[in-house]
Parts: structure tokens; sequence; C-alpha cells
């Protein structure tokens, strides 16, 4: 083992503004003696995730924040190498919150095992894993929606939105879908059965298009996020409406107090919801939800669709392009 | 009955901003005949409420609009001086969604009877009216408060606030009210025995002045203003956080779409619920509702407070006191 060398990823630099390849640093190392208890995983994908463009800011909030030139973490599918665990042995794959690292030494019990047999190993990291519970928990326990509802959602080709997008038609919903290029449009539409898809970018009215796509108004409103789009959406609210503001990407770049039409006016004459959350808020229920999203993917109701750059090196260029709208379904980095 | 005179309030003229007299239009006209089931009231107290505004609007609201050249209708407090109704009989006293009119005919099933040996009749349109109903549903159902809590009120010495405070207190909550004079912080802080109370026209530093009032953040917070106080106020949410959004009287007269801090973003990072709602969403709980406000009111734990005009020809003028902030406690006009 003393000759394997690791690379890691260090976040060297608070971005302002949006993020670029300086705030980033890969390191060489070692990798340490596995200790009773531990498993030496290779990481297999890494995830990259909006949310933690937060976590690279100072700003309060409700992720522990990133130290400067420590190892970035976040969530990583590997397979297990060496094994010092009971409960492992080589060739098992897990999944965790793990290092931005070719390699890694860790207890068996911060890891949960993935079984290859149900679905590729990588969507434990999305419509199996964090993206795809973000989507079930956001969208039914705050959207409560009921059949014949309209649910509009934005980002919603991306990792969380695209589940979000397909729950609703599970449940009799009509699915409107707003994203940022044609070939979005098309893949909501055609690949998972969107009744309706809005390209924002192609849009000048989107207050209008939003109207055209939804003649029943707007009862749910799943928001990526944020900004002028959900402006336009909170236009059309139906009475008793329910937002599940999941993220507000759009905002999470900005350098200033972003400034916006007020939006309690319309949150009390229609008496709407709406209600920030967190997946982990709804962790002892993880289990019934994997259940639920793994059979809606065997019985061909929720589509896996990833964008995946390979090459460890990758991983900052990946994550900047979340924030570019690149990817369609989720973003991944293949560790070779 | 042929020679009564009964003095009417008509809705003459739609408010751009903020309301003035011009917008309303005294008139003289008879009183109708009784028909089986039917009661005359004698009007006696004559409720102005802040909601009253909306309906004055064409825009798109919760409530129907006044119609130009019709009657004002509102909350009533009367006097039953005929009767063809088994129910009633004269001297009772009743309580009713009526018109702005000196005596009103109407049938019995369309108000309730009011017990004046529980607490003044004047309460029916006060602290055991709508706006005591507003302050429990909105607080309890919404705010969901837990012992040990810092709850946030905005038009606190308003006649929604203050009962919101009180019951605050009662749940063994710290209760912190924002005002708009010295006189208010003072009844706020002395006689409803509020934790802290705050002049937001004295206070520059709004946002230092909350957070030196609650020094463990907000749990919870009744928003009957909107615009710069609740920026202020969402400024020191907690995890977690309830903000029920009862009223957004800064806004009401607003001559263009307000623009503000985007809140979202401080929704989704404190995992904060906010909530529109409408008293009458709870209709079905109004006689616990009363029981439990009768029963705080007949302990001492609610004080009644009004803020009366006298004279049906001040109506208008009481209305439009409402955006002065002239009010402590329940405005009403009495009708002599």
């Amino acid at each position: 083992m003393a000759e394997m060398i690791n690379r890691q990823i260090l976040f060297a630099k608070r971005p302002e503004g949006m993020p670029d390849e300086s705030c980033f640093k890969i390191v060489k190392g070692q990798v340490p003696k596995l200790q009773s208890g531990q498993i030496l995983i290779h990481s297999e994908y890494i995830s990259v995730d909006p949310y933690m463009r937060g976590r690279m800011s100072q700003r309060k909030s409700y992720s522990a924040g990133y130290e400067l030139n420590e190892v970035i973490t976040g969530g990583v599918v590997g397979r297990v190498i060496e094994s010092r665990a009971d409960a492992f042995r080589n060739g098992d794959y897990v999944v965790g919150t793990l290092g931005w690292s070719e390699y890694s030494v860790i207890d068996g019990k911060d890891v949960r095992k993935v079984d290859k047999e149900i679905a590729p190993v990588s969507t434990a990291l999305g419509i199996l894993g964090m993206p795809g519970l973000t989507a079930y928990f956001g969208f039914l326990e705050i959207g409560k929606p009921k059949e014949g509802e309209t649910v509009v959602i934005s980002a919603a080709a991306g990792a969380v939105g695209s589940v979000v997008g397909q729950i609703a038609k599970i449940k009799g919903c009509r699915a409107v879908g707003i994203a940022g290029s044609d070939e979005k449009v098309d893949y909501l539409k055609n690949d998972l059965n969107f009744d309706e898809a809005i390209n924002y970018k192609k849009n000048n009215e989107l207050e209008m298009a939003i109207q055209k796509a939804c003649p029943n108004g707007v009862d749910v409103y799943f928001d990526n996020v944020g900004g002028q789009i959900s402006d336009a959406v909170l236009m059309q609210l139906n009475n008793n409406a329910r937002i599940s503001v999941c993220g507000q990407i759009a905002l999470y770049n900005a350098k200033e107090q972003p400034i916006g039409p007020r939006i309690q006016p319309l949150i009390l004459t229609h008496t709407a919801l709406m209600q920030g959350f967190l997946v982990r808020n709804f962790s002892d229920h993880y289990d019934e939800a994997i259940k639920a999203l793994s059979l809606w993917y065997r019985e061909g109701k929720i589509k896996n669709k990833e964008s995946v750059l390979t090459g460890f090196e990758k991983l900052p260029l990946a994550f900047i392009g979340l924030f570019k709208g690149e990817n369609i379904g989720k973003q991944l980095v293949k560790v070779e």
C-alpha cells in the first residue's frame, strides 16, 4: 500500500460570486494504513451538488462551512478494495459523505452498502440517493399534491427537479417544467412525459408562458431556483397553493442582497404555504422513500439520467458547470 | 316605522393609494318593512378593519370586492328593536357582517346572538370576534408556539396583534411587540405584560433593536404589517421558524409593486415555514376558540382595549385612521 498515490482536492479559496477553478487545489498524498473496523475504498463516482456552494461561504447556513485548505466533502460511491470491517468485503460498493479523494479510509459505520442488483451504483448519488430523497420528501410532504393539480418545477431537468416531475405524473398531476435549453425542454416533454416544459431563456414573457402552460393556475411550486423565474410562477398561484423551497441556485452566487417583488402579499391573498426544507429532516423515513423510488425505477416510472465527466481532476469543472446549467439529470464525475 | 330615517355609507370611489373621505358618501333612506323571519336592528358598534382596504381594490383577492355606489359591509354589533324571527326578541344583541347603516333589516339566520353577560357586547367585534379568532388560529395553528420560544408580533398594539401577544404569554413564550408610538410601547409592556416592545419609528436600526429584544432569535413571527419591519424581523429567524402572514398593512396602499430583499434564501437556510391564512379557514372551530378566549378574558389573561369614535358619520375617519396607526386595540365606531 505504501506506494499508492492518492489525489485529493482542497478548498483553496472562498469564491466571490461565481466559483472558478482557483477555488480548488489538487494535492497528492499517501493513503493511511487501515485500522480495525475500517475499509479502504476507491472512489468510483463523486457527486457535485448546488448546496455545496452554500458551504463555501461564511454566511450562516444549515450546513457547516468548508474550511480552507481542507479536503472538500460530498457524496461519493466507492468500491471496497481492502476491509478490516466484518460487514464489508472486497468488491462491495458503498455510499457516504466522503472527501473529494481517489481513495478513502473510513469506518464501516460511516457508509452504507449499495446493492448493484437494483440499479447502477451511481444512482445512489442520484434518483436513489440524496437528490431522489430530496424530491420525494420536498414534493410529497410539503407539496402534498392531489390528483389533477398543477405542479410547476424550476430547474426541472436537474437531479432533483426531474424526479419531482416524474413523481407528479405518478400522482396524477399536471407536470410543468421550467429549464434553460431546448434540449432540456425536449427531454422533459419527450423522455419524462412532462405535460409542458418552458425554456425560460427563450421566453421574454415568462409569466405569460407559465400562464399558458398552467391554464388552471399553479397548485404546487417546487422551487430549485428562486429569482425572476419564481417571481413569474408566483403570479399564477392558486388559493391554498404550496411552495416547496428546495434551492435558490439563481441567487447562490449573488454578491449583493438580491432584491425583488415582495411576495408576502401573494402568500396572504392566496392563503399559500411556503416551506424551506432539508432532506435530513426526513431521515427517519429514508428507507420507505428508497423503497418507493426503487420500485418506481424498476417499473420504468422514474428514469435515471446522468451527466458524467470522466477524470477525478474534472471535479471543479463539473461543480462550476452546475451554475451554468450544463447538466441534464444528475451531474457526476467518474473517477478512473 | 315609515318616518324612520336611515343613514348609510356607500362606497363612492376606489382609492388610489391611501383612501380619503371622498371614497365614501353618506346617504339617507327608508328602513324597509320587516318580512317573516327578519329582524330590525339598530347598529350599536361598527367595526373598521384593515382587510377592508383589499375589498376596495379591483385586484384579485380573497374577499369579494366592494361595488361602487353600494353600501359598505363589515362587522356590526346591533340591538334588536323589532323581530319577526322566533329566536330573537327586542333588546337582544346580535353580531354579523352587515351594512354600514344605522338600521338594518336582516334574516335572523344571518347573525348570531351576543351574550352581554360574558363581556361588553363590543368585544364581539374584537377579542371575542373576528380579530380574536384571527389571533387565536393564526398564532396557535400556524405559529405552533412552544414554551420558552420567542414570538415577535408586528402591529402588536392593534386588535389582532395585542391578542396574539397575550396568548403568547399564556403559552409561556417571550412576547416581543413592534408598534409605532411610545404610548403603544408603554401599553404593550405595562398593560399587556409583553417582555419587550419596540417603537419602530424611533429605531433607525430596527434590525439591531430586534436582535437586542430577541437574544435567542425569533421562533414565531406573527406578521400584520410586511415591508421593512418584516425584513428586519426575518433577519433574526431561528431554524424551523414559523411565519404567520396575517396582514400586510404597510403595503395595502402601495401604488406600485412593492420591492424588497428576496426572502426565499432565508426561508430555505432556516427551513422556515411561511403561511398566509384567513380566519374563515378555521370556521369549524370557532366555538372552541370563543370558549377559550372568553375564559382567558374572565381570568384577566386577555384584556380588552378599544379605540372608539362616537357618531355614525365618523366611520370613514376611523377607517382611514387604521392606516395612520391611530388606534390602540380594536378600532370601533359607536353609533348614537
